[in-house]
């Protein structure tokens, strides 16, 4: 990987700026776990295994930043910054996940004293870290087996290197496939409004040497008429108990006119992605961003004055349209109910 | 209406120049037919029926630029001026159209001194002009009776006032069935990569006191499946004779969705718009535009160097897809090959 999305170093969480990106590659610098907050919300990094890992070490600095002198005032620090590390992108559910898995090191080495509990829940931030990459690993390994060489893939968003710890979920599959000799070429839809696609996954394919071709979020399924895209591979912010998915905006279009198209649709997630208490994609909650997002564009306007603008961030695409789900622990198939409780039943 | 999309004013061709809006009215004049070439290629004018008058005042300004003094001179001058003005867009069946028109009266009044023959040329511009905005009217009569009170229908791209001479052909259906009094409200698909819905279309329905709401491209689905569109009505920029329908890229997307979630998928279009000589979508050729219109946004860089870029302007939604064709003579049905050709004969 010639880039890295996360770094813990001189005892700072560093972020590359996924905003900045392509034209410029600026790191972000966070001391206290209200800049890990304000850089999630305001997306310097984005893509919900990468917003767990940053939300741990956000928790690492919380720790560091508490003037505790006991171990159960730490806790009570950690629980405060942990409420508002939540909320700024709740439909993520790694975000949660990550929270708890760190609350729960502290509630279970309350025993520590108070600097044993800071260095113990750095160290649980680094070992998040580190098994996102090795998760990434081997969801690639297994994702590589669904690709043929000489096909044309198309992806949404980016669910890359960027959106995780370092290797990649979606993109993490054609990294492993390329690096196992298979040749192919990817179609990134730019992914509007906030331009994931055209941004960040083109940048991080062309950076690693794998052909990307942009299209605007419209012409996938002209292409897919064409017969020039024989494969959909998307990440996801969570899947429900049933297979639904829940994705960047735009995911579920895509989903349909792959159906359409009798062309295989593809999700490449971590089984921490996966919230096995939420039975279906009804009940996972759809963040709606600004409205600037969608009437701006890098600050110039490009719509009037007066109207309604609606900026859901995710979309749900019903377990149905789904033709597998790619994680660390293999390829899960329909019936989704049972493949996802069986895997979670044996993690 | 409360705008011109085009004028003609003291002997020159006055636009809107539409890459300004919304951020600002501006008119551009033309006093060459090169100048009016130019305004078409670089869409200060665009959407079919609009170029087909723009392009049929070009030609009366040619005839004027022309220095000929025979009848048979200016002839050749027009059919020089007549390929220039061809090349500009050549999906767009109505520009075709109108240089046709144009010089179909060039020929039939050699027999007119020069003089008389470019004012001959003018009189039928501005008679293209009148028949198109009373045409409009006519397709958003027929339209209005499709809408029902409480409905909200998406639109993609801009085939509105600004589109055509100046009442519009989709967005004509609007502006008729609001006149009848009925209420309903607007979804726009923003229509990457050159945002008519976002500039254009929200702008006109706006200015015009329809309430209209703005998505991204990618958020049709969403918002179809929640069951909060009730409709699909766009413009074509040609039909063939079995009813594929050539429109603004995305628009097979929204027909492929609104099939699957059940919802009507109209095109509103005048007659001008069939191509009887082209019996199906596969013979319409796509033009691809510059890679700079996706990898640029008002000059800001949004993509990386080293990528492969995409741009077809249009796409083709198969007859199978469309619920009913909107025309100045009725609306068509399937089998379109029969209601087509009926429609055409009896014009």
């Amino acid at each position: 990987m010639s880039f890295k999305t996360i770094q813990w170093k001189n005892d700072c969480l560093v972020l590359i700026d996924q905003r900045k990106l392509p034209v410029e590659e600026i790191d972000i610098i966070c001391s206290t776990y209200q800049e890990v907050a304000t850089a999630i919300y305001e997306m310097v990094v984005r893509g919900a295994p990468a917003i767990g890992v940053t939300a741990a070490y956000g928790l690492a600095l919380a720790a560091r930043e508490s003037d505790a002198e006991k171990s159960l005032d730490l806790k009570r620090d950690i629980i405060a910054a942990s409420d508002v590390l939540f909320e700024t992108r709740p439909t993520a559910v790694n975000l949660r996940w990550a929270l708890e898995r760190m609350k729960k090191v502290c509630q279970e080495n309350l025993s520590l004293d108070v600097q044993s509990l800071r260095e113990r829940l750095l160290e649980e931030a680094i070992k998040i870290h580190q098994e996102d990459i090795e998760t990434n690993k081997q969801i690639g390994a297994h994702g590589a087996e669904l690709i043929n060489e000489g096909q044309a893939i198309l992806t949404h968003c980016n669910a890359g290197a960027l959106a995780t710890a370092g290797h990649g979920t979606a993109l993490g599959v054609f990294y492993s496939a390329w690096g196992q000799g298979k040749r192919f070429k990817v179609f990134a839809d730019e992914t509007r409004p906030f331009l994931q696609g055209a941004r960040l996954t083109a940048w991080e394919l062309a950076k690693n040497d794998i052909p990307v071709t942009l299209i605007t979020d419209n012409m996938a399924g002209y292409f897919m008429r064409r017969g020039e895209i024989q494969a959909v591979i998307v990440g996801a912010d969570r899947i429900a108990a049933n297979g639904d998915v829940a994705n960047k905006i735009g995911t579920y279009n895509v989903a349909v006119l792959a159906k359409e198209h009798g062309i295989p649709f593809y999700v490449a997630a971590p089984c921490s992605t996966i919230d096995a208490d939420c039975p279906s994609g009804d009940q996972i909650p759809i963040e709606e961003r600004s409205r600037e997002e969608v009437t701006h564009f890098f600050k110039q306007k490009v719509a009037p004055e007066g109207i309604d603008v609606r900026n859901p961030a995710f979309d749900i695409t019903p377990h149905e349209l789904v033709t597998a789900i790619i994680t660390e622990k293999g390829i899960l198939r329909p019936a989704y109910q049972e493949s996802i409780a069986k895997t979670l039943a044996a993690a």
